[in-house]
């Protein structure tokens, strides 16, 4: 995976996604010509992340157009309205995939087209813009993120925010790619494994592998230890939903790393899209948590590492609160405490814009 | 594995051990009728646990004498001393090993032996005074311990301080058994899993499914989630190491866990025999930390689950400064802050007491 490479892409009338579920093991490329296929793609985690789940459904809306037989713009019309119900299904609990496909089909649904085919490219390009739009904001991330990056630093990074979860670059993880990769800082990244489905030992790793940026593997367990004797700079974790007062919804583990450094003076940053930010809620335990299987704690690549008789919790994520929090990284730049009015006040100057 | 079953044990001249490797997957008593084969146990750790390695070493000790073909007190004494070097190479920083065979040896070199055989039956009943003893100060431990959990305790338990990890009972297992087995009291264990190794998943899962006590196993990452969301009454760990001010050296993640604990106002004991209580260390800092091999991060069951090209860190445990601990249970009782006065206090107590 080069610097170009994306984890989603359109190529020869194909939607492109890189198969993440045998990285680091194996690297391929699924293609896909039926927007079956896609959504299949998408339920079964070929591709995870939700930005990148994101732009493979706005590609799948752009393959279904072009799968389609229609001659008229309303018969085109019909199919799209059908494969929106096929993608939607793919993840229903998935934020960004209802928000792609709306957007597709706000499109398409908004003007009055010359002929199926002016529809059928502009539903390609939106798809395209989609995706472009995706690595547009995480470079203005990594930018405003890589001044919080002292040369020479040591990082703490949870879970996977790179490529593999965005079409391209990342979130923090971008941050640490334009610290490293653009600005030619020295930096080691301390990637904790994230169990219970280990996205940084097998993925944030494997990227930052193929990028050479310096890196070691750890237990989530040990982030603390390496505080207390090795001298850790900054956490840098992505985030699911942040609340209006900035408690923040991320990967489980991602309190305990908040509290941990806290506790021994490390600056702790949230880094996410600007549209993470959901202004209606209020604070984070209102935050409903996601219980997950149970098998994906008690069995390991296929292997059972607990007895079958035991109960095993499995909390897909967890919410830190915001007094935890240094600062919010988002592509408007770096958001400081306190988080209710300072989020609030960003939310007026892009309604401001806007409008 | 009955209450009655010991990790360590005697039978028809053979040195018994429960093979702890394949523990969830297999139970099976490995038996050993040479020296030899039971340093290589200690060595290839099919017995783990320091009190359980001693007890191990001394039967080796004890096993050495009745495979001796010596007809003379002498030429008995030549072959321990040759036993004891095998022995003493097996796990070189295992403290409790040198200290059960220089018990052993301080008993057979100690006194002016009638006959070989009767050394031989000796020794044999030292070995059994050390199992028996280990079980002894844990059932103490237990009825001291158990005094700190009510009825309908949550209780997060990190690593493996069990049977499995002593002669038999436990040792902050062996409070959980206490309060549970022989008090009745209701009480459900959240297991973490304790990475790299998962002695929690693998080892202490399997002894309270075992013992028919409810549990829930968690990744070690999840426990501040279930401290805020779910509420926790107490956290029991053991000790590797506990310096004269209180400061704990445990298992990697210990140090991690203590500190969620104190943020979320849940007590943290430290559990150990009081022979874990080194006098001669003034602070947790001065302890050296053991770096382990990578591939017990980066390979799980046999299976890889990181880029083999990616290093990995592996701290075999952390430091847990005094201030996190609530107290620390040994035999003796409750030891409570501040630990420089009162582990000093017990120490002039039992010194008086054998003096």
């Amino acid at each position: 995976m080069t610097e170009e490479t994306r984890t989603v892409f359109w190529q020869d009338g194909q939607v492109c996604l890189i198969d993440q579920r045998r990285i680091p093991f194996e690297f391929e490329v699924a293609r896909y010509d039926t927007v079956e296929g896609v959504a299949d793609a998408i339920r079964t985690m070929v591709v995870r992340g939700a930005p990148a789940i994101g732009a493979a459904a706005a590609f799948g809306v752009a393959l279904a157009a072009r799968q389609s037989r229609a001659g008229s713009v309303e018969g085109l019309l019909d199919d799209l309205r059908s494969a929106r119900e096929v993608l939607a299904r793919s993840r229903p609990t998935a934020v960004n995939l209802f928000w792609a496909l709306d957007r597709m089909m706000r499109l398409a649904e908004g003007s009055a087209w010359e002929s199926a085919d002016a529809l059928r490219a502009a539903l390609l390009a939106e798809a395209q813009r989609i995706a472009d739009e995706d690595i547009a904001i995480n470079r203005r991330i990594g930018q405003h993120g890589a001044e919080l990056v002292p040369d020479g630093a040591t990082i703490i990074h949870h879970c996977n925010t790179g490529s593999l979860a965005t079409v391209g670059w990342g979130t923090a993880l971008g941050i640490i790619r334009t610290a490293a990769l653009l600005q030619g800082k020295r930096v080691h990244v301390l990637v904790d494994e994230t169990r219970p489905r280990l996205q940084g030992a097998r993925l944030t790793a494997w990227e930052l592998l193929q990028a050479g940026i310096p890196h070691t593997i750890i237990a989530d367990s040990a982030s603390g230890h390496y505080m207390r004797r090795h001298g850790v700079d900054l956490c840098l974790v992505g985030a699911d939903r942040i609340a209006a007062n900035g408690d923040t919804a991320n990967k489980i583990g991602t309190y305990n790393l908040a509290v941990v450094a806290r506790e021994n003076g490390v600056p702790f940053y949230v880094v996410a899209p600007y549209s993470t930010i959901d202004m209606t809620i209020l604070h984070g335990d209102l935050i409903e948590i996601e219980e997950r299987d149970a098998d994906e704690v008690k069995v390991i690549q296929g292997q059972p590492i607990a007895p079958a008789g035991s109960p095993a919790g499995n909390p897909a994520f967890d919410v830190t609160p915001n007094h935890y929090i240094t600062g919010i990284v988002t592509e408007y730049g770096v958001i400081r405490p306190p988080f209710s009015v300072n989020l609030a006040r960003l939310a007026a100057e892009i309604r401001g814009q806007s409008g």
